[in-house]
């Protein structure tokens, strides 16, 4: 089968890209072409041997043309400008995160139509922006979406219309609402919660840290890694009858205090010490109140959590820790 | 202040422009220029004395450009290809519902930045399509939209991104999620829900009429008048704290038995010999099955249905009617 990933050379896509690599299959289909689309590719991405790179901006006529010729059965559409990029420049935004989508659907499902097989299925990496702020507690399958950012707003319409399609049979779209995913490398990425990936780094280095959140300020984690099995594994699960096909996957709810306390016990750092909390209330507003979620649909489709704060901090900072879950493809 | 309809020449267009050109003002302010925009426009629009016409293409430049120079206080969005029409074409109702509509907000925003006066106030022609089918019962704020239409699934995107404008501070925007209108001429209209219409015309003129929903089955109903009358207040009214910015009109929920029960009391026809009843269940699926509509949030604001059986149908027939309620502005 061909497989595309849209923002392959992205940090969530980089560690799709390498799962995908070494699993090889989606669904017991081996994977015979594997191609990442993006503007630009880190070594670790462009070096991965016998993959495909397309280089360029998914708006261009000519990267939706190779789409169209590719014709993928699989693709992970990552590709994005993220949340405070996005509020500073909206038209940006639109053009990416709203227009290039629905031109990448369009051409995902010509492409499908022309070749009549199964519809293409298409797992779209959304967000849990789309929920508000604050959220309400706990969130739930029937909580009102009220998107606080362009990001999440544009991320809402494509959720919407992606089910459409899929609704017209002409895709097979699962739409994935992600948290905060960590950790990010340290440089600057346009996303606001940035804070939550320099704390990781910051306290197992045993360097000092300040938190714009307060110590009781609750938020949901995910490592890269898990974040990508769980794309993998939203590909070749049955989704099942829910029309809206939008999913939060399942998250560990931390506070500031447990992720240090973490962080110091696996670490062997001070982490009590190296944190000082200065909270601003607009980070706090947005990125310290997260809610129990109900996550009990995603978790009955299969989509999985990092199992323990300790599993999580290990697998978001070294590539090479096997979880308890290893030998279930969930390493 | 300056007031634009776009759509001014359809259905439910024509009906406000002939009442803002009663009314003469919006929530206190007189209205001196009154602007209609559509494709092509019927007689009874363009007589209106001492308004404009913009005769095009929403999605054409010339005519984004022609917004941008009015500047408008207030623009009410009905222009759309109608939910039957859009999911034979999705690729226009694309083009219209959805890029062109935005192409408005993102116009009327400019527009309006210039000004620096208040944001302009959207009024947007949304629809209960945006639920889904079957309906849950009751249908309440919190009811999860699964649009089963693509005309649904733009509508719904074209809401939140509306709200998001409204949140941004450059746009005030008020989407009102509006039922089957009637009594719609009698003509192709690209809308399945045309038989509603269909029905009030045949009975009240003594016609026979077949019904593609059985005696049982319960839809939404209102009138143009109230209708336009609801848009026209959703323009005034204080949209209070709710940042997704979508409410449904309050509707009269009947039967058919109802319905036609009412047109033979009220054109002292034998309704009951008129109707025959041949029930579609795909047509009986989306528009025989309406529930209970949880639409204190909207009465709340002001919103109000037809408040009658009888005066529903009257109003819906006869433009000389006036119903109890005249005195207040809602004849």
């Amino acid at each position: 089968m061909k497989v595309l990933v849209t923002g392959g050379g992205g940090f969530i896509g980089a560690a799709l890209m390498r799962l995908l690599h070494a699993h090889g299959a989606i669904g017991g289909r081996a994977i015979d072409t594997l191609v990442a689309l993006d503007r630009r590719f880190p070594p670790e991405v462009s070096g991965i041997p016998g993959i495909a790179t397309i280089e360029g901006d998914l708006g261009d006529a000519d990267v939706q043309r190779a789409i169209a010729q590719l014709k993928p059965d699989v693709c992970f559409h990552l590709a994005a400008v993220p949340g405070g990029a996005a509020e500073a420049d909206p038209a940006l935004s639109r053009r990416v995160n709203l227009d290039a989508t629905l031109d990448l659907f369009d051409t995902l499902a010509g492409a499908g139509v022309a070749r009549g097989a199964q519809p293409p299925v298409v797992v779209y990496a959304s967000t849990i922006a789309v929920y508000g702020s604050p959220l309400p507690d706990p969130v739930t399958p029937s909580t009102p979406t009220r998107p606080p950012m362009v990001y999440g707003a544009h991320k809402l319409a494509c959720e919407i219309l992606l089910a459409d399609f899929t609704r017209r049979g002409l895709l097979d779209g699962r739409s994935l609402r992600l948290p905060g995913i960590v950790a990010r490398p340290r440089a600057p990425s346009g996303l606001v919660s940035a804070f939550m990936s320099e704390a990781l780094h910051a306290l197992s280095a045993g360097e000092p840290f300040e938190s714009p959140v307060g110590p009781m300020a609750t938020a949901w984690w995910m490592s890269a890694r898990r974040c990508a099995q769980n794309l993998l594994h939203g590909a070749a699960m049955d989704p099942g009858g829910d029309t809206q096909r939008a999913w939060p996957v399942p998250v560990l709810r931390l506070s500031m205090t447990e992720l240090v306390r973490t962080l110091s016990h696996v670490f062997g750092v001070d982490g009590e010490r190296l944190v000082r909390y200065a909270p601003q209330p607009a980070v706090e507003a947005i990125f310290g109140r997260y809610p129990v979620l109900d996550d009990r649909a995603s978790r009955a489709l299969g989509l999985r959590d990092d199992g323990t704060p300790e599993a999580l901090v290990r697998r978001a900072l070294d590539d090479a820790f096997q979880g308890p879950d290893a030998a279930a493809g969930w390493g």
